[in-house]
């Protein structure tokens, strides 16, 4: 299966920003969450530098993660399937090529 | 003034531990209090990655700071006076030398 070499229309990017753009609020709205959450129940200073460590991965994997490059588009919708911040319907209006690869990668 | 070679008596040393400690404990509280409060007024991902900013920045200050280390000390204590986190009074014990030189460092 050839993954890297799509080609992506102009709609096909359009669709694929908007549901980049959806993810990550999503994942940003959780994750703001998740942190208000932690912070109220810090009592000691290890749960402050737990809080420290697990922003310091979140940071570097969000970085990661939503930088938009066009030949890596493939593996971050899988990425973002599989961790649920996207449905594939979502993804509608990509070729079926792609979405059939995406799914196939996300349950992978 | 010579600051750096002062000689520390037991009593001096168990002293200064405890108002280490107790210097310490009081940043360390009002750290999880600050963090608490910027925690419960995040919005959008620059509030968190802001947090996590402070958070670094807070970690590397005081873990340098609370590196105990006698030949450190003198300047340790004028630091923690003149930034609130212990007073003077809780240093009686130490020679009247070392304390009229922490109390002169703090006012600089």
């Amino acid at each position: 299966m050839e993954v890297s070499k799509s080609e992506w229309s102009t709609m096909e990017e359009k669709i694929a920003q908007e549901a980049f753009k959806i993810a990550y609020e999503r994942e940003i709205e959780a994750l703001i969450g998740e942190v208000r959450d932690r912070s109220s129940s810090i009592a000691q200073i290890n749960d402050l530098w737990n809080l420290h460590d697990f922003l310091s991965a979140r940071r570097h994997d969000i970085d990661g993660k939503y930088d938009y490059q066009e030949s890596a588009l493939i593996f971050v919708f899988a990425r973002l399937l599989k961790e649920g911040w996207l449905k594939i319907d979502e993804l509608d209006g990509l070729s079926a090529d792609k979405r059939t690869k995406i799914a196939a990668l996300s349950r992978m």
